[in-house]
């Protein structure tokens, strides 16, 4: 039985082209790039050549890229270098849904000083565009807004909500991980600061990310060493993986239209069957402004964890939106700002396609899901409570903390 | 012409082991290991044992291991961990040799409210313990020594130096990037708090490193983010890095005889016959306590950056003490620091082995450098004044600052 693999939002498989690209840099072309010697010199030269290939894709300059070690590295750089090139303002503005990058960071960084507003979003997780305004002072050091949402896909309006921060003279930082490579970012159309993205959510390696800083922008480095990506973070520069994120956003930039028609007629149609087929069910999130290959779907009266383990064995992999990894019974932070019920949270699965995904992947686990779900409501007392959507539930697992 | 390269204490070659080890996880088995799903489950397998074989290289236990993006990263997180963990302390001890990434951190932090002080070394670059028993006080946050000096391979006692620390209720940190793998490490041995180690120094891939944290040592994570490396770094585990690692580790225990035997051997053989053949040549840094593959010569009134420029075209790669990458004319802190005169720090060469040189190489090295410094010699003003290291240098590059 051949893996299908509906988890693209966790994490991607590294593209054949990729691979051909890095390849050689570690056996072979193995030198280091600030070496005086031409057999470092020659790896210098693709390294730049990475930073144009970026630089494309995202509507950049070259030396506005700064290659990082991942996604979370990125988030960090931003945050702490508006801190320190603003050290009079003590607040930061974000929303209710960041990635934990962003939000353990806040919680840390309240512990030591500063204040920190979480715009809320809707029902559809949008969001909340008045409050944002108001939360906006001459104490706001950095707002920090996901391009788009990990769980949901919901895309926030960060064009506007840059515009907004400019006006009031506060840098805006986006966390685009999930963003990138999957609806087109222009950024000399904007005026956002600085942009995070994550090579391994868009068919390059884990372990290497990029910061956007854009030109004019006071920066400080996060990780101090020597003088690579010009004195902006220390470290030898991660060969391979920066050259393979080149050839991964040139790839991005061919198959923008696949992702957006293709992964998007199958998203709907996997989407749009299981609705039909399972009563009782929903989708999380704003169906409009969404990313093309996710969807969140909420089973009611059944656990995700359960959901996943039954997939599991038909080797189709898919996440809970739940805090699985936590062994709370707490539904993810994401759904609970969304207001979802908690009969609906626990069982909300997120299934993130791929280019790499086909129509006879998505019929398998059209086929499949129906019975998985019939199955586990049939164990479950809440089912048979609260048939139909009723809420029964005072007894469900986590209705007290909810 | 092949290329021999004797620039590996810049960067190594990933050894053909540890990229069969890596390559199934880039395209094949790419699950996050956080995932619920087994196909990402079966990664987190193979990560935590790669934290056991890191462990046993180091006498350290799994749970002491936490896997970073490189040493640059490792020295950052431990210095400002203690920083965080110890917030009324404001004083750092450090050497005049360390690599940049303590450098350049500890240059940033004195703009900041704390206080650094830099051990000296003396002329064979040996640290001076009695200026660094005295610099132990109350105030102290952290020391950080490295265990082996990138430029020289002077070896530092970090066992007695940790021990001094102890006594006093003061954090050690040691920066082991050149040490590990080329010199035994033992830390279930000594009192050393945290280690930093990078994997392109151990023919592991550029992009990895490792930050040991003894266990009851507090620690506060530098990236902050989701619950990897049991809270203590945030962002998705560089899975085939992370791989890769642990094998490279498990060679290194297997090569040390090796490193230490044949690579020592061949590294003296370089060393002593050039010294033979070359006039007014010699070693720089204590020739007993020093890494086994490391060798800092000194060729009196030439510019390092020419001889590299010439080893370039026979294909040798091997690096220049001084700071040529900023375009100075200054040399290298380490050698400042040792005092060596400026003719012939100016004109000093790093050779530095593997265990992939051979015999053959080191013969080919060993012939094409003495007709090398001759010509640079005779096209040299200086050399035609002071032939035999007689100091008629005043008007030489740099004489003015040295």
């Amino acid at each position: 039985m051949k893996t299908i693999y509906l988890d693209n939002n966790a994490t991607t498989q590294v593209a054949a082209e990729v691979m051909e690209a890095m390849l050689p840099y570690f056996h072979d072309y193995y030198g280091n790039p600030s070496s005086m010697h031409s057999f470092g010199g020659q790896v210098g030269r693709r390294i730049r050549e990475a930073h144009e290939q970026m630089a494309a894709l995202l509507g950049a300059s070259p030396d506005e890229i700064i290659f990082t070690s991942c996604g979370t590295e990125s988030d960090n750089a931003a945050i702490r270098s508006a801190l320190l090139t603003y050290p009079d303002r003590k607040h930061i503005v974000t929303s209710r849904v960041e990635h934990p990058a962003i939000r353990a960071l806040c919680a840390h960084l309240a512990t030591r000083g500063y204040r920190i507003t979480e715009v809320p979003v809707d029902a559809e997780g949008r969001l909340d565009m008045e409050v944002y305004r108001r939360s906006l002072t001459s104490d706001t050091a950095i707002v920090s807004l996901m391009w788009a949402n990990n769980e949901t896909g919901v895309i926030f309006p960060i064009e506007k909500a840059a515009a907004l921060a400019r006006e009031k003279g506060i840098l805006f930082h986006t966390d685009a991980v999930q963003a990138v490579g999957k609806v087109p970012i222009d950024l000399s159309r904007n005026s956002v600061n600085m942009l995070s993205l994550s090579g391994h959510k868009l068919h390059a390696p884990k372990g290497i990310g990029v910061l956007y800083v854009r030109r004019g922008t006071k920066f400080s480095p996060f990780m101090i060493g020597g003088h690579q990506e010009k004195g902006r973070r220390g470290g030898t520069e991660n060969t391979p993986s920066i050259i393979g994120l080149g050839m991964a956003a040139e790839l991005a930039r061919q198959k923008m239209e696949d992702e957006n028609v293709r992964v998007r007629r199958l998203r709907d149609r996997l989407e749009n069957e299981l609705l039909a087929r399972v009563p009782s069910s929903r989708v999380n999130g704003d169906r409009v402004q969404r990313l093309p290959n996710t969807s969140n779907i909420s089973f009611e009266f059944v656990e995700g964890e359960g959901i996943l383990l039954l997939l599991d064995e038909f080797k189709i992999c898919a996440s809970s939106g739940s805090a699985c990894t936590s062994g709370s019974l707490q539904p993810s932070h994401v759904l609970r700002a969304m207001g979802v019920p908690f009969t609906m949270a626990h069982g909300s699965i997120r299934f993130s396609l791929s280019i790499y995904n086909t129509d006879e992947e998505i019929d398998f686990v059209i086929e499949k899901v129906p019975p998985i779900i019939e199955t586990l409501r049939s164990m479950s007392p809440y089912w048979k409570q609260g048939v139909g959507g009723q809420t029964c539930a005072r007894n469900f697992p986590g209705a007290a903390e909810a």
